[in-house]
C-alpha cells in the first residue's frame, strides 16, 4: 500500500452515500489520506455518517481494517517461548475480567499481551481500575512489553502511539460526530488494533444488554461475525461469546472496588459470575492458543493465577499488597418493600458509578480511585424492606444525589412469589 | 432567536441520524453555533450527511431557513417607489436568461434586484458573464444597490457578506463534504437568501435533466415545492417554473459569447428558446409583483428592455457599446454522418465549456472571458455530413483535447427520417 491510486474525498464520499461499494483502492487512498492530514476532519466525518447510515459489506471493512493497520507499526511476538492470546470486551458495568483473566490464562502457559484503554462514559477502563494500586504503571515501552511477556506471562498495559493512527484519529473523530455506532467502524477499530498487536490468538467477548454498547443480541452477534471474520482472514485464531450485560458482572463496579473483587477471585473466591465468565474466556483463550491439557479452574484453586498477579502488579511497579484506597464518604441505598429484586439494570449502575467519580466525561478527566458502587443483592434475590441493597462511595458526597437519580428505575423489588428467570452469563458463542 | 436553549452537536447529529426530528430549539442552536464556531466543521459536516440521507420536513426545514436568515442581516426594499421581483435559477448550461430577463423586467415598471453568484462546475455563472463586458464591476454598497435599483430599476450584483452568512459558510463545507445533493439543504441556502435580501415577489426556475443539479422531474418537483412553501410562508409571494435542461439553452455556453446572444434577445431577435424562457418568466415575475397591464413581448419589441439594459451596464461601470472579447482559437466539430441532430447533451456541452475555460474548478480561479461553445445546429435539425456542428473557443488550444472528449458521447446525429419529439421549455408550474 506505499503507491495508491489518486482518488478525491468528494469522491469517496458521494460513493457511499450513493450506496456505492468502495473499492479497495478508494478506501486505501481515503484511510492513507486521512492520516497524512490531506482528507480533511469534515470530509472523513462525512464518510463515516455515510457509512454508518448505509453499511459496508465484509470485503470493504477488511479492507479499511487492513488500511488501518498499515497507518502504523506492527508488534511482533514470535520471539517469545510460548504462543499468545489476547481478550477484548466491547465493554460493560464491573467489568473487571481482564483482571484475573491475563495472569490466569499465563498461569496455564499462555502469554497474554493486554493493551487495554481508559474508560470513556459509563464503562470503566482496565488502566483506571489498575491505577487503583499504588504505584502501578501503564506505560511501558515495547522492549519492557516483551521481556514481561516472556518473565511473568502477562501484561495490562497503555497501547503504544504507534499501532493504528489511523484509528486513533479516527476514533476521536468519532466520538464528537455521532458516528461511534456504525458496527463496520466499531469492528475495524477493534480488529486493527489487535491485529497490529501481533497475538496469534483472540477471544472476543461482545457484551448485549442495557450496559453495554451493543442493545441487542441480533446486532451483537452481527459485530461478533464480523470481527470473527476479520481475525480469521488475518491470521489471528479469533472466537467470540456473547456474553449478557442487562446487569452488572459482580458485585462491585469502580476501580479499587473491582481490583479487590478482582483479587477475591484469584483467591478461589468471588461473585460466581465474574469466576463462571473468567473460565469460560480462559477455555477458550487456551484452546484458541492451541493448548487443551490445562485445566484453568485448577490454576485458581493452586494459587499459581494469585503468583501470576503478584508478579505481574509488582513488574509495573505496583504494591500486590497495598490496600485499596477506601471513600471518604458512603450512602446506603435500602429497599423500600420486600419481595424479590428483579431489575438491578447495568446502564443505571454504570451511570451511578460514573457520577460518584469513578469515571470520566472528557479524556482529560482524572478519576477517582475508591468510588463506585457495591452491590449487596443480585437479581433474582429476596429482599426484605429496608434490607440494604447498594452501597454509594465517592469522595465528593455532592455526587450522591445526582448518582441516585440514575438508580432511581434500575432498581425494582417486585412482591414476593414474581418468577425471575436467570439470564445466563454466556448467551452464545461465535467461531469461525 | 437571541437567547438558546443550549443544546449539544453529538445530540443534535444523532436525533438526526436515527431518524428523529430536530426541535425548533435544536435547529436554532445548532445553525447558530455552527456559525460563531461553537459546533466544528466536522460536526455540522456529519449532521449535513444525515440530512442529506434522512431527510426533513417541512417544519424543520422551514425553522432551518429561519435560523439561517437570523444569522445575518435583512435588506429593505419598502422604500423604492415600486414593487420588486427577483429570480432564481437553480442552474444550467447557456442560462444567460437573467440578462435579458432583469432589464426587461424593469422596463415593465418593477424593480429587480438580483444578487448573483460565480459559478462553480459546469454551470456559469452570471457574474462571471457580465465581468466579460470591459468595465463592468460585481461590488456595489447597499446603498449603491437601492439608488441604482430607483433609477434603473434592475441591478445584478454580488451578495453582500451580511445576508445569510450560516449559509455562505455551510455552502462551502457542503461542497467539500459531497453533501451538496441535499433538497432541505438546497431549499433553505437558496430561501435564506432570497428572503433575507428582501424581494417582494420571486420567481424560481427549476431546472429538470442531464445538464442540471435535479435529474429528474420528480426531484425538481419536490425542490420546487418546498421552496414555494418556504417563500409563501415568509411573505413572499413565490412561483415555480420547472423547465427543460436536457440541452442547452441557446446556442451559446461561455461567459461573452451569452453576453451577445442576451443583447441579441434584448433586440427583438435571439435564439427562440431563450426569448420564449425569458418571456414566462417576465411575465410570473410580473404577476408576481402584481403588475397585470404591461405585455412584456411589447418591452422587447420597443426597445425599452435594450435601454433598460443599457443603463444598468453603464450604472455599474460597463460600457454597452463594447465588443465582446473575442477567443485566440477556434476549432469546428462537424457532423461525420448525416440525418437528424437527436441529441446535444446540456451536461456534455457544460463540460467542454468549463475545460474551455469559461468555468472554474475552485473558487479562486480566473475564468476566460471569451471561451465557450458556439452552437450551429439544436436538437431536431436536419444535418448533412460535413457540416459544421459546434464551434469551440478558448484561448489556449492545449484545452481542445479534453473540452472535445466531454462531447464524444453528447452529440449524436441519427438516420434521416428518425423521429425527433421537440421538448417544451417549460415542464410544469408549481405555485402555493
Amino acid at each position: 500500500m506505499s503507491r495508491h491510486e489518486t482518488h478525491d474525498a468528494v469522491e469517496v464520499i458521494t460513493a457511499k452515500r450513493d450506496r456505492g461499494e468502495l473499492s479497495d483502492s478508494q478506501i486505501d487512498w481515503v484511510v492513507d489520506a486521512y492520516t497524512r492530514g490531506a482528507v480533511a476532519d469534515e470530509q472523513m466525518s462525512a464518510l463515516a455518517m455515510a457509512i454508518l447510515l448505509n453499511g459496508m459489506n465484509r470485503r470493504e471493512i477488511s479492507r479499511w481494517t487492513a488500511a488501518m493497520i498499515a497507518s502504523g507499526e506492527r508488534m511482533d511476538f514470535s520471539s517469545l517461548s510460548r504462543p499468545t492470546a489476547d481478550k477484548h470486551s466491547t465493554g460493560g458495568v464491573g467489568d473487571k475480567i481482564t483482571l484475573p483473566l491475563a495472569p490466569l490464562v499465563a498461569a496455564c502457559g499462555v502469554a497474554v499481551p493486554q493493551l487495554s484503554g481508559r474508560g470513556l462514559g459509563h464503562t470503566g477502563g482496565t488502566l483506571d481500575k489498575l491505577e487503583a494500586i499504588p504505584g502501578w504503571r501503564a506505560d511501558l515501552s515495547n522492549d519492557a512489553m516483551l521481556s514481561q511477556l516472556e518473565d511473568v506471562g502477562a501484561v495490562i498495559c497503555a497501547a503504544g502511539t504507534g499501532l493504528a493512527p489511523a484509528d486513533k484519529k479516527l476514533y476521536a473523530l468519532r466520538d464528537v460526530t455521532g458516528t461511534v455506532e456504525a458496527i463496520p467502524l466499531i469492528a475495524s477499530s477493534i480488529m486493527s488494533k489487535k491485529i497490529a498487536e501481533g497475538t496469534g490468538a483472540l477471544v472476543l467477548d461482545v457484551k448485549v444488554g442495557s450496559g453495554a454498547f451493543m442493545k441487542d443480541l441480533a446486532q451483537a452477534r452481527e459485530l461478533a461475525e464480523t470481527m470473527v471474520a476479520l481475525g480469521t482472514a488475518a491470521g489471528v485464531t479469533t472466537v467470540a461469546l456473547l456474553t449478557d450485560m442487562s446487569t452488572p458482572l459482580g458485585l462491585t463496579a469502580g476501580n479499587g472496588l473491582e481490583v479487590a473483587e478482582s483479587v477475591e477471585v484469584l483467591a478461589g473466591g468471588g461473585p460466581a459470575d465474574v469466576v463462571e465468565l473468567t473460565l469460560a474466556l480462559a477455555g477458550e483463550m487456551l484452546r484458541a492458543a492451541g493448548v487443551h491439557d490445562v485445566d484453568p479452574a485448577e490454576r485458581l484453586r493452586d494459587g499459581s493465577a494469585m503468583d501470576a498477579w503478584r508478579r505481574m502488579i509488582a513488574a509495573q511497579g505496583g504494591d500486590p499488597d497495598a490496600a485499596m484506597p477506601t471513600a471518604r464518604e458512603t450512602h446506603v441505598v435500602r429497599a423500600t418493600s420486600s419481595g424479590v429484586l428483579t431489575t438491578l439494570d447495568a446502564m443505571a449502575v454504570g451511570l451511578a458509578a460514573w457520577r460518584l467519580g469513578a469515571g470520566r466525561s472528557r479524556k482529560e478527566d482524572p478519576v477517582q480511585a475508591a468510588a463506585g458502587v457495591e452491590m449487596l443483592a443480585k437479581p433474582g434475590d429476596p429482599v426484605t424492606e429496608g434490607q440494604d441493597l447498594l452501597r454509594l462511595h465517592t469522595d465528593e458526597p455532592e455526587r450522591f444525589e445526582r448518582a441516585l437519580a440514575a438508580l432511581e428505575d434500575g432498581v425494582v423489588v417486585s412482591p414476593a412469589g414474581t418468577s425471575y428467570d436467570a439470564v445466563p452469563i454466556v448467551l452464545d458463542r461465535v467461531a469461525p
